[in-house]
């Protein structure tokens, strides 16, 4: 009876499955749960490679490591800890172990690449590891035990137990099965636990909550409530089972949402085809497949297992002199935080830092080509490491395209001047960098587009499926005055959980520089006018502050007391005297409500602001730290913020929480409309003037001829 | 030595060289001031009007007043009031007096339409007057005179004669010779005054201020500053001229913008031609001119003298019953304010209220095809009233494209499942309807979009040029302490003085129905969680709240008090008993700091609150009143507002605020890259479940062929 479960179980978990999902060279599967009927087969569209990783070399200092390099990290630790080769130890994740800021800002196209370094977040005995390893020297250079509070990010493995474990107790099957669930239909998700005290610690625990998967691909939608066993990753045992009694199984109907099996007729006229069309081709270059040449853009994209996706050394090119100008080091998705809104023993603990506890590349499943991206679209895998050292690569992970939405860059009509009419208007063509990961329910999209006017825009978009909870009631009518206990009800049995998302960007911005930046926040301040000075009675002035410190710049936004915050460069000034700079125009703003006693609010302290700036310190990458799962909070932005160093006229990073509340709603079963918000960089003072005023209009002669499919 | 100044006086205003831009059976000119040499002629690439306009007739109880109804109102109102044929009173603004909600509402296609009125707004001796003509009679229902404070809407006429009176003052004159300027090169801008208490009272007054066009077309950025005359429009006097004492005139280099005569080497890559194709062509109809529809959406569209655009009657069809439903009766952008912060005597009284001082319509010039709307965009024109009562059309003023950007509608990943990938995504389509204004020297798109999901956004764009204030310094060092006086140095000479952007929208919800409506405030509380019940300390609950009167919706915005907004119809139900309703997702938030008993504030008072629910009052469409230029604030939102009527289960009116503060950079210089925001009205337990689940992906097979035009 335990085989199809097994074998199910094999089949369960996001990162588990990208190793069946992908590639033909997909190493030796690295666990016995994969053997036996259950094996899921490739039958998608999903994409190959295109590119031969198996002798792909790097080429740029930041280049992610290779499946070679991966494979050599992992015979360098075979031989630094023989408990990698039993399997007792495994690697959580690798990533290159980026070069120093000043060695990479120096390097240039032609030069030796600085020594390649890989940085693992591993478990061995029961520790963490935190362990750099040097690819040319062969050598371990250290390897740091239990830092700080935490577990590395979990593995595609941990997943896979959990469910194990909780479906060899005999007291959890027999929970499902008495709510009437067969097995065969059951689906076991190991959720994350956060961390809730002492009596925690000390051991890696996994929540399986249960859901079933019968008549519907949507299981989210059937969430067997009521019941979770909680598993001991160390001892591999069940160490308390919750049931607190059956509570009504939401129905199938309705949640299916695959085009080929749905027949639900939309009541909705035809929208003739449409297309971003570009025949030509794309206008960018991509370098060795991470280095972006567009417009008058460079920068350096890359996929990565913790954050999704990595823009680094964006480099605008000065309108005036072609003066290649850096505006931003690094950018990405540093955290999130998720916290759900329901404090009972079933779901207090669903509070979730998504990239430290599983990392957002891989659940970053292949775009669908016409429909994520359009059809201009370019696409770049990603290579990650397994947990047993070896390689994996992900199609299709990451795509450019040019944009063109009918937007206008710059305009302005103007008629007061004899004999000359104007009408001047330029369209908006812009390069967007996307990335789209499922992180279990929820599908985030984050998309990076430079704009040639030097602007960056940062678009979060979430769709997906809501964490439903069941419930007995079927109409609001029933629920009296327990309507709002944890959410709304969106059908049937489904209440949909109230909660938060938090996104928390690390922008590295280095503006005419890495060593010179300073914030600047440019205070409206309501004057009142002295009676009898003007008819006017008041007025705003700007006040420019100089932040001098890190507590300086603990900033939480306020309609009321409005202030503007620029990155400038003291030391380079515009003709006119301004320092150059970025403002950061917030937008998706929501504030963390949650108590700051209260240990998610702790560990995800870096939402305590909407924004930040920090000195720059190459460990401090992570806004809920390195170690993330059932971190204690003792590693976060707020604490190193705390620490209240000098940011004036430093290399300084900003960081910046993008956040939505969400209340569910019946629109957002089964699947959500997205959602999205965005912030953006904005040049001040950067250029000498508006930098595409001599950009030339688009011209009907200019655009592509086209014809419908049918009749070409 | 008048000559030319008052032959390029004709040519100065944007209202007044609407008149010449644009038709060729444009009548008579209705005043003097256009002959002699000066006279402008069209050069420019506009368009002439689609359809034959002489003889088109009203088809839909909304349709705007046909070239042949503001030539009836002319003659009733010739009969009404003999100044009307001297010239002695002025037509200011004549639109349709839409007919009663319920009439509208109850007409169907093939009925007769209700009978058509025009609304007057006029002066006549002197004195304001709102008069209503009814068109089949041929009578004037009403005639009220000086209703509340303030003017009508300024004409070309206003604009015309107010320079023309400044430059008869010699002393006015020898103010502009003293600094070096020829008369020839001058721009006399009348500007408005605002009202700044009683000793303005009962005089229609004009500010007139001077910029030199000497090697520009782009005199915005060249002010002769310190400088201006106020002119009496009744007695058609100079009543003070300020001469601060020359101030240094800012240079032309640099200011130029036009593509056909500007040569500024831009350092860019080329990008490739790029452009929204839909071979098909689109895939809505625009029934009889202004009714559109599309997908699964329905509305009216028309240009509007005083608000630019107006949709009425946006329905959305039931993705489920095909059942046509009720969204919004009336969508309109009510009022502008625009207040600059810089009290001293040049610059106080800048405290525009675009909408009702100047209009946005006539300001509305032919849409740029391919750069202000793509190609696969199809244009509405308008049809206006002149200040004589005749007629003028302006062609391409309002655009509607079906839009892709490369947005994803909704997606999921999911590997979960054995056997069956899962990756679905869907691509974003939406209807965009589109009118840019350029109001002097500002430039501001409209759009409305419309998502198959329901949701409805309206975004505003700005572009143009900045009003700026000339300076004797060139560089910051310069300035010293005065840097921050009324904004940053953007050029040399050229302060960019700080200002705010209000836009209110009057939104006109009937969510299934006119009469049946309710503002629930949906309020995010956070909880705190007694000791040991729950390992989590905090979490946030939702409490729902029905505004009862209009003061309960008196909303000001704050991100550490969060709320939903949402208009539901208590009477339609889901089937899980949800009220049906649609929510207000605020976007580009800014709040006034003015101080409320600050004139300009009193007569924008719409600003005091983002949000506000009103009582639906057919009198209540404009947020700063009927009558605002000069208005002493009698006859705003806030007035009505506090009136406190009930609101509960009414036919009510949602009016939002979009705002930004704007303290210029250099790179607003010589024209500002476009700067935009949005907010959304969105589905909200509006529709069983999300309505586009149905709706299908793109298949490479479906998108059009497309080659470079050099090929085709």
């Amino acid at each position: 009876m335990a085989e199809p479960s097994l074998a199910r179980l094999s089949a369960l978990f996001f990162g588990f499955l990208l190793l069946l999902a992908t590639y033909s060279w997909v190493p030796v599967l690295h666990s016995g749960f994969l053997s036996g009927t259950g094996v899921r087969k490739t039958l998608g569209p999903d994409p190959k490679p295109r590119v031969d990783h198996s002798s792909a070399k790097p080429h740029h200092p930041l280049d992610p490591l290779t499946v070679r390099e991966i494979e050599r990290v992992r015979t360098i630790l075979l031989g630094h800890d023989p408990r990698f080769g039993s399997g007792s130890a495994t690697i959580h994740s690798m990533a290159l172990d980026e070069p120093d800021k000043t060695r990479v800002v120096q390097w240039k196209k032609g030069n030796r690449l600085p020594s390649r370094r890989a940085e693992v977040l591993a478990l061995s005995g029961g520790q963490s590891h935190v362990i750099v390893v040097d690819l040319d020297s062969g050598r371990v250079l250290s390897d740091v035990v239990n830092p700080t509070s935490g577990y590395p990010i979990l593995t595609m493995d941990d997943l896979t137990v959990a469910s194990q474990v909780a479906l060899q107790s005999i007291e959890f099957n027999r929970s499902v099965e008495a709510r009437g669930v067969k097995l065969s239909d059951l689906v076991a998700l190991p959720t994350f636990t956060g961390w809730y005290g002492p009596e925690e610690e000390g051991r890696r625990i996994l929540k399986v909550q249960c859901f079933t998967s019968q008549d519907t691909p949507n299981y989210f939608m059937r969430p067997i409530e009521g019941l979770y066993a909680t598993v001991d990753m160390d001892k591999l045992e069940v160490i308390k089972i919750v049931d607190k009694g059956p509570v009504s199984i939401p129905k199938a109907a309705g949640t299916e949402y695959r085009y080929s099996v749905l027949n639900k007729p939309v009541h909705m006229d035809r929208i003739n085809p449409i297309s971003i069309e570009q025949p030509d081709g794309p206008s960018f270059q991509v370098e060795n497949g991470h280095l972006v040449k567009w417009a008058n853009w460079v920068f350096h994209v890359k996929a990565d297992h913790r954050s999704g996706m990595i823009i680094s050394q964006a480099t605008v090119r000065d309108s005036e002199t072609g003066e290649p100008r850096s505006v931003m080091y690094k950018g990405f998705p540093s955290e999130l935080f998720v916290p759900y809104m329901d404090p009972e023993e079933l779901w207090y603990y669903k509070t979730y830092l998504d990239a430290g506890e599983i990392g957002l590349g891989p659940a970053a499943m292949p775009l669908v080509p016409f429909n994520d991206c359009p059809r201009n679209a370019y696409y770049i895998d990603g290579v990650f490491a397994l947990p047993n050292g070896k390689s994996i690569v992900q199609p299709n992970m990451i795509c450019l395209f040019e944009r063109y939405a009918g937007d206008v860059s710059w305009r302005h009509s103007e008629i007061l001047i004899p004999n000359a009419d104007i009408r001047e208007s330029r369209p908006k063509v812009t390069l967007v960098a996307r990335m789209a990961t499922s992180v279990g329910n929820y599908d985030y999209t984050f998309d990076w587009e430079f704009q040639t006017d030097g602007l960056i825009r940062v678009t979060v978009a979430a769709s997906g499926m809501l964490m439903v909870k069941g419930t007995p009631y079927q109409n609001v009518d029933d629920l009296g005055d327990k309507e709002n206990d944890s959410g709304p009800l969106i059908s049937e049995n489904v209440i949909g959980v109230v909660h938060d998302h938090f996104i928390t960007f690390h922008l590295d911005m280095d503006v005419d520089g890495p060593t010179n930046n300073s914030l600047v926040k440019v205070h409206l301040e309501k004057q009142r006018v002295p009676n009898g000075k003007s008819p006017r009675k008041s007025y705003l002035k700007v006040k420019k502050y100089v932040a001098k410190t890190e507590k300086d710049a603990q900033i939480k936004l306020s309609l009321y007391d409005p202030y503007e915050f620029h990155i400038v460069n003291p030391n380079r000034k515009s003709r006119l005297g301004n320092p150059a700079g970025y403002r950061i125009i917030p937008g998706g703003n929501a504030a963390s409500l949650l108590d700051h006693d209260d240990p998610p609010q702790t560990r995800a302290a870096f939402s305590n602001n909407q924004i930040w700036v920090t000195r720059y310190n190459r460990s401090e990458q992570f806004a809920g730290g390195v170690l993330v799962y059932q971190s204690h909070g003792d590693d976060t932005l707020q604490v190193w913020s705390d620490r209240d160093r000098s940011i004036e006229n430093k290399d300084i990073v900003l960081w910046y929480t993008l956040g939505f509340h969400h209340i569910p709603c019946q629109e957002d079963y089964p699947v959500m409309p997205t959602v999205a918000a965005s912030f953006e960089l904005k040049p001040a003072n950067f250029f000498e003037s508006n930098p595409v005023i001599g950009v030339a209009p688009f011209l009907e002669k200019d655009l592509p001829v086209c014809t419908p499919f049918a009749s070409s």
